[in-house]
């Protein structure tokens, strides 16, 4: 709860312009991560609907009428409905905009709900993705400075790894060491990967029973959500002991790779541009055959969420969005690496939120 | 991890002989409850399409690429097929089963992925829930003796909290202490209510800065998750130091309806008949007008789950289902009580997984 409520109106505000803009009548919102954006309440997806409805000029919050009293209190600037046990809560979102012929969806809402809400067939249903990528992929100032609070709290995460031990240990143990540094520094974590060995060489390995050895590479990706509700998400790569020539040699192109990436990234370019142009680089050295995967994507209150930067998406990047630039290589039965970092455009300018060292990093 | 594999493999054969009863050519599911059911594993949602695909004959699972190497380890029994970061998995879905008319979506597939696949309008689409409904309602030995073991677990909560400190703690505060007890019983806590005073007319107040004064009654609603993926749920009322004259004769009667549920439940009744059974009960002294929710909800792998004992709803319950028998009396201003067990339906008659002291439990 860290927002103040005025930004919390200016969103929703900016979501009635763009319903007008699109032609949208009603926007159905259930709980999850634009709920919380439009309500500042981290509501609880339940089998019972709960939806924030807005119309391009109200918006009311439809609960099952066990929470209405809570609800009530929570929500003191929107009109709170409830509905009984044996009403149809979704008629009752209809009869909010009677003649609404264009209404969006939540791109999140579960298909039981979905299925409810279609049964109407003089209505067109649009995903309401259409508003909230828009709306939440820029970032206020404010938004801004919670990714920045929240990837220091990684960066911290980080360089307390350093001073693990590694040797001997299974990747499992080691995370699970790392949780525990990371919920130190958020309020729950996201996920972590541990790929050690040959497992780097898979960019979604999660953790296993593998011992770490000396001369490892290991690939650790991290993150975790702040109480206001914001993602960090940063990887850095790392040795044990000792560092193949042949491995470093390749990670110091992708160090130069993600380096350039960080320097061209900027308002104007499309977000396809600079994946081909970090590609472009790690393709002199032939390493460009290993990076399996796109180059980045926007981040905020979930970690994966719009612009995503992948060959196709002709989406302009501009100030407020925030958004990772991870190339690696995975060469399968060898080896892999990735280093990863959260870049926030601006009016003035470009902030690398996890601005500290990127060289490999050698633990024992 | 805890089911054989031998008992995944009945399941999707059960899903393949509901989908050949009820025509339907191919079942399409993301991760999530059904996911984890019908795989046993325990897959992230996240935007790239991953899914469990069922045809009458066969299954597959679509993965993105960067994961095809990990989800082939992981199903040894399943082909596995994976899209590249350009490909349109939708497609490639759709493709399995070329000449589909009924599909069926998991009925949590989020509406992004459900509108990318509704775009063939030869096709009707139906939600997997009137199959998977059918499957997790009913369940096997193995997985009653998966809720068994943890609501045992969740028994073994409630006889802790009663040695714990009440007067004079915030609900926040105690509930903080409550979800360590449930850490110690449960991978991972679900819910935590503790209603306090008049909060207690709430049925689902969650906790607040309500300091806990004698004479307070509280109502304490928990439940969580066993590393098996299955729930607990179980409600207790608890009275600081005393109780009221008139709250302990409204308590008494709240016991007997709750008792007579228990008694009535059997195999063969209508899921409503049990709910207007145990209202009627209440009715004889009042106290119906202030139970305000349904008697119950089933659980298995999700805490609410069919079938749901509420009006309006003539489901016959059959061996097999595992639910909740929870009346309660909320009057506003004054004070609550809810008794909530869950019992399971055996083809040798009923068992009370939450059968330990049901009375008022006095605290200090």
């Amino acid at each position: 709860m860290a927002l103040a409520q005025s930004e919390i109106k200016q969103r929703v505000q900016r979501a009635q312009d763009l319903m007008i803009e699109l032609d949208i009548d009603l926007a159905i919102i259930t709980p999850g991560i634009n709920f919380r954006y439009l309500t500042n309440q981290q509501a609880v997806a339940l089998e019972r609907l709960t939806a924030l409805v807005i119309s391009q000029q109200n918006q009311w919050l439809l609960v099952p009428h066990l929470e209405f009293h809570q609800a009530q209190e929570l929500h003191q600037d929107i009109e709170v409905l409830s509905w009984q046990e044996t009403e149809d809560p979704y008629q009752i979102c209809f009869s909010l905009s009677a003649n609404a012929k264009n209404i969006a969806l939540d791109d999140k809402m579960p298909f039981f709900h979905v299925a409810r809400f279609q049964k109407s067939l003089d209505v067109k249903y649009h995903s309401f993705a259409i508003i909230s990528e828009q709306l939440r992929s820029v970032k206020s100032p404010a938004e801004i400075r919670e990714l920045e609070l929240v990837s220091a709290a990684i960066n911290r995460v980080h360089s307390k790894i350093t001073d693990l031990k590694f040797l001997n240990r299974t990747e499992k143990d080691l995370a699970k060491e790392i949780k525990d540094l990371i919920l130190l520094e958020h309020q729950a974590v996201d996920f972590v990967i541990v790929a050690a060995g040959t497992n780097s060489a898979n960019p979604h390995h999660q953790v296993g029973e593998r011992v770490i050895a000396s001369g490892d590479v290991i690939v650790i990706d991290i993150g975790g959500t702040s109480s206001s509700g914001y993602c960090s998400d940063c990887t850095r790569t790392y040795a044990v002991n000792k560092v193949d020539k042949q491995f470093e040699a390749s990670f110091d192109l992708l160090l130069r790779a993600q380096q350039l990436g960080v320097d061209l990234a900027q308002a104007g370019l499309a977000a396809e541009q600079l994946d081909g142009l970090v590609r472009e680089e790690l393709a002199k050295n032939d390493l460009a055959q290993w990076f399996s995967h796109r180059l980045g994507h926007g981040i905020g209150m979930e970690t994966h969420e719009t612009p995503y930067l992948v060959s196709g998406n002709k989406q302009i990047l501009k100030p407020g969005n925030v958004f990772s630039i991870e190339p690696g290589f995975y060469i399968p039965g060898k080896w892999g690496a990735r280093i990863e970092d959260i870049v926030a455009l601006t009016d003035t300018g470009l902030i690398n939120l996890n601005n500290f060292e990127h060289n490999l990093r050698i633990v024992s």
